[in-house]
């Protein structure tokens, strides 16, 4: 048949990243691509406990019609577990989600007219950047550095852009590993409200933190309610789930995101939001977390030992958490055109121009994750790789 | 704060059906207002069997990051399960999603512009017109008479409006409960292959037929890859699951709603696709879906007995199916401002004006749910609401 699209999908093929991910289900590509948890991190004979209990004691009401609102307790104890980041919320004030990305798109559809700008972050999250250009937002990027995005570049460009939206991941950014400076997130939050802008905060890593004191979230310095604080329990739990949650203290605000959810899925399934909430309140996350934390600093411990041993002209980030890491090869190298033989060798990645907002001048860069792949796989993962570049003339 | 909200929110509430339903957490009320499945239809019991052995056998992979494309073994699986309705499709064509409300969502992401005009029935679900308004959609309602949708004025409107899309309920017919005959069914498709529309064929009640034949699908008289068939499991298993799916024959139109999906959620959650897909290949489906038939059959006799009692003026559909029925009150008279003094009397409806693309003109109808309350709540609401319409002049 032909048909004409919606003009929100010129320019959007979705197939890049899509090629990728579909070349890593052959199992035996040791794959630093994705962003998935490690797999001994899932705990099955767990949650099959949970989701009988929770089916046995309020069967009938979860398998029932639920509420685009959410589900109560789960509203109740995200509240509860939100505190641990000093965001402090209740339980009508959080929106229980079918994932953090329903969030994105949400927040879009609440606020975004075509060709209203947005500052992201330079790189950022390639999936937020999607979801932002369906919603034909003018995407501008905000400068990095160590310490995260530039407050100062974000003041010039609200005053220069006049955007709607700000999005950010503070902590152990996607693609980066980068944190946003204490003192940034104050000033961030503060410019926000004088300029009557608002951030979203994306924060699904801040629990996998493995060194260092953990930073209160934006939101705990947000006065003006400016700031909606996405986060998800698909890197601490289990992503497969598709259980995440925004919390937005404005109530309007918070009218337009139910209704959009109402009209986008009526509300996010019961079962897998009470097995969530039964978790939360089973006393034993806590633990699970320093378990997992235990593994992936072990995981990240040996790719940068791994990187240490590769040419110095490359460079890499050393964050305090997370799951990735980003690479800078020297300018002429392209992770782009390297990757086809890459992959050919054994081992996988993403170039790291797909997480700019303007693509095409960032070629020699990638992210690496380290979550998914055992301590042997990252050691023979990152020879292939240094010896693919060496020949490459590094 | 003060903020612009998108202007796809102009005129969008959503508060109207909203605070109906609030209302009707007053559980002393006998609600024929929901769109619910009887709470003893589900089945905690069988959910939680099937989670576990689910979760036993593949629970890694279940609770790892999935595809955006859907469960395999579901794509499969319901692929095979809706040839019963006619509709031949691979797997590859079918797309899971959480909840049929989504396919709306993601059918008009992928196709409207705002602006853009649509054809809905008169009266038309009030769920989906809240989607294509929020899409900005230019509504254009089609006259509809005992035999469902009339095919002469669905062509004379696309020749004068040029919509990209027709939304169509073909049997049992929310709110009507009326069935698209099986003549007309064959040339909408083709008068929609004819003018390069697309008709979107939402089926979610087919399976509860209580007399008559089966009649096929419009997608099984599609021979230009016009249609897109939506099929839920939310009526025959569970609506809160959230486990629905769109059939779409046409390759690019599926790259477009997978990309969307990608967009709005990542993937639906593996465990509920999962549940599904072991249900359908269990052989219990079609002995469950004979049980809950029996039951709203006698429901919906009951209620059609009880609307036989009423004066003459008042008029109703005989549906041969679904869950749904039609009232027609006389000229003057509004359910809209009746319903207040009927919740106080402990019955409650849907004013029958919140199904119209243009409401306004429509107070005198009602929709009437009856797969959700006992023969003896049945009969009970039904004499409260006979009672207030005679004391009102009936």
């Amino acid at each position: 048949m032909q048909v004409s699209y919606a003009s929100r999908f010129d320019g959007i093929s979705g197939s890049a990243i899509r090629d990728i991910f579909k070349l890593l289900t052959n199992p035996s590509i040791i794959s630093f691509a994705g962003g998935n948890p490690a797999s001994s991190a899932l705990e099955p004979g767990r949650i099959s406990q949970f989701a009988q209990e929770v089916l046995a004691e309020n069967g009938v009401n979860i398998l029932q019609y639920g509420q685009s609102e959410g589900y109560a307790p789960l509203r109740e104890s995200a509240a509860t577990f939100f505190r641990h980041n000093a965001v402090e919320a209740r339980p009508d004030q959080v929106l229980p989600l079918a994932g953090s990305q329903q969030g994105l798109d949400l927040i879009c559809k609440a606020l975004l007219n075509p060709g209203d700008a947005m500052l992201v972050e330079s790189p950022a999250f390639l999936g937020a950047l999607q979801t932002f250009k369906l919603y034909q937002a003018r995407l501008v990027p905000i400068e990095m550095d160590e310490g995260g995005a530039i407050v100062e570049d974000i003041e010039r460009k609200i005053i220069a852009e006049r955007p709607k939206l700000i999005y950010l991941i503070p902590t152990f950014q996607n693609p980066t590993g980068r944190t946003l400076a204490l003192e940034r997130r104050r000033r961030v939050a503060e410019i926000a409200r004088m300029h009557g802008v608002t951030i979203i905060e994306d924060d699904p890593y801040c629990d996998l933190r493995y060194r260092g004191e953990a930073l209160p979230a934006i939101k705990s310095f947000d006065k003006g309610d400016n700031v909606l604080y996405l986060n998800s329990f698909s890197k601490i739990i289990s992503p497969g789930l598709r259980v995440a949650a925004v919390v937005c203290t404005d109530e309007e605000m918070m009218r337009k995101l139910v209704v959009g959810k109402q009209s986008t899925d009526v509300h996010s399934p019961n079962l897998n939001q009470a097995i969530i909430d039964r978790y939360l309140r089973s006393g034993l996350l806590s633990e699970h977390i320093e378990l997992i934390c235990a593994s992936y600093a072990a995981q990240m411990s040996k790719m940068l030992e791994m990187l240490e041993g590769f040419p110095e002209s490359v460079r890499f980030t050393r964050p305090d958490g997370g799951i990735f890491l980003w690479c800078e090869l020297p300018e002429g190298f392209s992770a782009t055109e390297l990757l086809p033989e890459a992959t050919r060798r054994g081992v996988a990645y993403i170039p790291g121009d797909h997480f700019y907002a303007r693509p095409g001048a960032h070629h020699n860069t990638l992210r690496l994750n380290f979550s998914n792949a055992s301590l042997e796989n990252i050691e023979k993962g990152m020879l292939i790789l240094k010896e693919l570049l060496i020949e490459k003339g590094l």
